[in-house]
């Protein structure tokens, strides 16, 4: 899907879905702060110079943003709220958690908090419903480690059941931090909610380590990833440079989006390759190019995403624990260096590094922090204000209210014609020519 | 100031100056880049909808986007460039020059470039016009270091005898790294070049480390600093927490923009008080409500900001080396409360922390040492293609050319009604009494 | 007192106290490891061939070998071990506590185990006797924190409330990490328990951040305070190279002993000047070497430990709050040097840095993780085989068991004829003139 | 080899090489330092009662101490220094080789100094003389970096080809930087020096990452190695505790020692499982253990050093790189544990980490930092004073000279028997049952 068309998706996408949707009925007067959104506000989606031409302000598409409202719809003396966090681990899914129980208990007065046990399986009878009380104690140093404290796991289960399961421990309000799949899981608990015609509120905060959902800025835990991911690639450039015919290979997350590799290879500047899902590449045109470079400079740095050239790899399998199979591009780009090489004759000490899980298990960076807490103020005023059915992100730098069906329709994705891929060409100065959408190669 | 006043006259001074102010004459076919910026794209300062009310996109006040330009106005093969950083340290300085010198080699093949040596004194003659060098191989590894391998200098030097060194060293394009006031310096250096008719772009990357420079986002190395002040928080609440009557009060930079106070502050969400230039302080208010805290918690954190508090302290002197005198609010603040809590009787435990200059002399964090490229790239491209006397920020996602004038024309400042300083009051909980501004109190 | 002194006086200390005392009685086979310690092995206090010329090894002065034993004195079941930490706060005292907590339980089975809160106070009755039981999953994560979960406070207590406490809550083993005052208030409780016929072992794991208890090598937590000093070395020494007249001026604990300043200005080899109490400072000789240095270099860089140069300052106070006044050294060296500049005409840029509490409240480094979990093995083991009255140390890379009165009898200090002084002095290229002991001046 | 053979081999191969082999002839007087070794002074290999029983001092073995010595062998301003570095990275190389520079410069006045580059070769005609000077200046910042400036590779060269580049280039002294078997390439070059009867020392300093050269305490490095490691570490628990069935799985280095895997497992005191080569490993029994482990607890951490397990693995193969083929026994376990779980119908959710490049390419840490600067100075002193064919080295708390032949007979290894081992049996709680000598478990 090309840039436009995804663009024309979401509006078209936002026309067809309620706007961070509101409960109906009771309002409670929220009389502790000085500050709130006034109600009529709004953030554009989109202020391109041509976009805005012939238009007036009051019909552009735009978010409702976030923060306290003066009027809030439930009370909270009385309610008890739930979080869940679901999905592969992220850094600050901890300091969303703390900054959840600390809004709800120092800002609103909520005392109840109950966190589900490893993702939505604690919300299924079956699996027991495995809570414990969240506290200010309990949540104290979490935001020092990473991981999670309530535990993860993949895949969504049945919403009748879980439905059945916040009816009987009286939810009132249940966020889920979790990736586009229990977003999904979640506009399904919702519409549960709203077939039973309870008020209960469903609001999520997401979690993608690759960046790729979209309208929520950088995701949170990515600055803290690609950080991480640096010094990889800082150890691979150490290791070809020391060496005679040294190359780098470092092989980063990213199944369908080369943020990580992006960053993490501008942030050094010091790659000679950056191959990404978005980009096509052709390995046969890239093979004798990085012989080329490693004999004129001595050394080269080769930086992959994951999800780059799928099409050299055959049909992805997965093993028993879910972990990607040796099949990953990384693995098969050595294997060709490597071939390639020794068949040209030529001196390589190839060091291939793959990170994996270590760059996604660290605690938040001191931004991300900041921007974890941030969001979870986001979600628990919009909570309590009565939204459901609807994500926190940011837009514009702004705080907005994002519905689910939006957040999920697309992904974020480096535009191969936007600035982001631009830097990284100018920083890496790789030819267009093995890295061209495949539609122009056959063109050309 | 207040922010509206503020906003007036940026779109006021926006008026009177040119907007990236192109150089005439001579243009040159930029051939190695398949991605280029519209001529005619614009970035908008401001898309609220009341603003947007009303008029069509036209005739919005807007920036020029960064980025490369088909049509080159130097030819790389016949230029000089020079290079100099002048101001107080700031995380990411070498990352800007690095980024610069492999962006005009890599890129466009430019050879000859030099560093002015200790600011603007390397460009004077008296000083000895103390240059060096620089190459892709002299910059290799200087990202890696905190710092500016150019040396720095505070003030400014007389923009003739400035002038008189770029013509005798042949230097076509200047790239100024520094703060307002070397901002200031480098519009007087491109008025006088342009009084004299000569072809000398100007361009400047924006430094400050309170990030309170409009126009540019978070100022590069902002986030690296408030990260390493966060430190110094986490060490304060750890002292704290860990004795009888333990109180932490920690004092970060920020002489009139308390950003690095606030976000610190939310970083690690532990603080009790964050005290900052925007919003007055009653310390008569202050210190009763902090024993009680400490007396009902046991232990409390407090965040001041340096230039926090200043109606409580004498005019401010400096001494012969330019540091700030004692006369800094904290320890004006740490005096107080002791002699509070000695008065009442209340043991106390206090941990006076000041990082000063260690959180300025750090090498960048990745994202900033991406930030920092992508803003050298802009500069790159913004002299390359003949524009002068701007800087180079971010608005709204977008890398943007800002004329000088209007650089330098505010500051930015946390704003106390807006989203920072009310998710700060949120996660503190500290109360508005004692923290309103004065005129509010006033009337109060 | 000389060198010769120190170690005379440390024999014939050894000769009058108990070798890590055991207790009358009871004792236990223990059946779950396969390695133990032979009851005649011993480490020796010094091998020099002048001191074993002569001497059998029958009668040489010895550590009894750290480590578990075949049989035990009490028994896991039925005993109830109490932990507490006193004094300033270093890195690593949570991973002491842990590593007590994870031996005692997983190792020997121990089940009860309690924190006295805040130090010696939360074993007196007065105080109330604050305590809080410690589980393997409460000290789960606490090793990634600094500071210390069971509080601390200065000063010693009645060792008869104490003996109280431990008799009324049943403790038979009390853990005390701490400085040498608190193994002298350890060694006066060991005392009343023996007084009073009591079965109690008193066990200490020596704390001192500067690094000068005798007999342990270095202390747990100084690798990480030093490593994390050497920060602001390099901040300073970037300051001072960054800027004309550039002088970076450090202040680093250590009130009686040097080591944090040697090894933090070894570690980054840039010191110009290392000045520590071990060895007389002459300041009217230093400042126009100082001078000179920076004429020739363009900077220099000062280190200077708190307890260095104490004669030039007034016999020293302390606030309220018990924190170091303003008398320190280097601040009274930042104005001696500034006024000296000054007077000479001299262009100065002074930074001053002094980390303070940052450097002892940091989680400690993996080196000293794994030294604090090895001398809680060591500790426990010593108490489970019925060892009192002394602390754990290690002796020639062995754990060893160093009675109390040896540890407090001498001061650890760096030996201005030894071979770290050396190292220092060959790296700083510092004269000896200005910093010989003053006797050696006088004699001159 | 077991423990006590090992002991014994040590002490014969002593008796047949020279100690510190000194170079014949000219003695210059060393002026400028006033503190020196005794020539007479010894560090004894051994001290424990039994081994001193019935000798007097006069006849121990023992090392020659480290350090400047009055008269020295070479005029520092007439001679030429080569410094070389061999084999793999390893954090803290650049520390050696600025400390080296520093110390013949600043304290000896050596002016001369070349790099060789890329190891052994850079001393070859063949391969071109590849040399560099090495300054102040040059060195200035290296430590701040992780690899070797000058380059490396692995394998010998022949040592009269190295002795005509010595000659040709006129060097007197040579550093070599490397592991043993660069160790064993520089005897052969000292023996070839020694047989044409030049005056050419041969001094080195070495380097394993693996901890596993004797007589040198931990070897450089070694610290900041396990350090790193430690974060996968962190990184495995972290996902085994945030899923059901989670398993983590590290991978470290550590071909023939398992110190790496120890230590860094000691560091979080986290690990269920530390398999080393040192102590076979039976892994079907091992299998049904860790089930019952993840049944019981719901999760386990398995840290196995990549030398571990040869037994059950092909014999092994190196492709083109020289890289380790994946035979590695991580690889095979983490295979063999998936079919396991998958066999008993046990959910598992394995991650597997292996930092492999990561933790060898980093910058050293301040303790390395210290130590590597220390042996460079002590190199220095042995090689000014004419010594060669030795290894610098630490012996009981005192740097010593370790004759080459006896710095390689040997190779340091975790010893099952002795307390480190212990440790981590005590700390992983695992049972000696798989993991114990192949021949006790013949026996039992």
């Amino acid at each position: 899907m090309s840039a436009m068309d995804a663009a024309d998706l979401r509006i078209r996408t936002l026309g067809e879905c309620r706007i961070s949707s509101p409960l109906r009925g009771l309002v409670t007067r929220h009389g502790t702060t000085e500050h709130y959104v006034d109600e009529t506000d709004r953030v554009l989606f989109d202020d391109t110079v041509a976009m805005l031409a012939g238009r007036n302000g009051g019909d552009l598409p735009s978010f409702e943003p976030g923060g306290p409202r003066r009027h809030i719809y439930f009370d909270p003396s009385k309610i008890r709220v739930g979080i869940v966090t679901c999905g592969g681990l992220c850094p600050g899914l901890n300091d969303v958690i703390r900054g959840l129980v600390l809004e709800l208990t120092s800002h609103y007065g909520v005392s109840r908090i109950v966190g589900f046990r490893n993702g939505y399986r604690g919300l299924v009878a079956r699996h027991g419903h495995d809570v414990e009380e969240l506290t200010p104690a309990r949540v104290q140093h979490i935001n020092e480690h990473g991981g999670t404290v309530l535990g993860t796991s993949r895949g969504n289960q049945d919403p009748a059941e879980i439905v059945d399961c916040l009816d009987q421990l009286g939810i009132n309000i249940l966020f889920v931090i979790g990736g586009d799949g229990s977003m999904r899981g979640a506009q399904r608990i919702a519409r549960e909610i709203a077939d039973r015609d309870r008020r209960i509120a469903v609001v999520g905060v997401p979690k993608t380590i690759d960046n790729d959902i979209p309208w929520i800025g950088h995701s949170f835990g990515f600055q803290t990833a690609f950080g991480k991911a640096t010094e990889s690639i800082r150890a691979a450039h150490t290791e070809a440079t020391a060496q005679p015919g040294g190359v780098g290979l470092v092989q980063l997350m990213g199944r369908h989006s080369g943020f990580i590799a992006c960053y993490a290879a501008l942030a050094t500047n010091d790659a000679d390759y950056v191959l990404i899902p978005e980009v096509p590449v052709d390995v046969d045109a890239f093979l004798p190019h990085l012989r080329r470079r490693v004999r004129e400079r001595g050394h080269a740095l080769v930086v992959v995403a994951e999800g780059a050239g799928q099409n050299y790899l055959p049909a992805e399998g997965t093993d028993a624990s879910g972990n990607r199979s040796l099949g990953d591009f990384g693995i098969y780009l050595r294997r060709r260096i490597l071939d390639d090489f020794t068949a040209a004759g030529t001196e390589i000490n190839l060091k291939y590094i793959d990170p994996s899980y270590v760059i996604r298990s660290v605690p938040a960076n001191p931004y991300d922090s900041v921007y974890c807490l941030r969001l979870a103020q986001a979600a628990v005023h919009a909570a309590m204000a009565g939204r459901t059915e609807l994500v926190v992100g940011t837009w514009r730098n702004r705080f907005v209210h994002v519905p689910i069906p939006l957040a999920v329709a697309t992904r974020n994705q480096v535009d191969p014609d936007g600035d982001l891929w631009m830097s990284v060409r100018e920083a890496t100065g790789q030819p267009a020519s093995f890295t061209t959408p495949a539609t122009d190669r056959a063109a050309a």
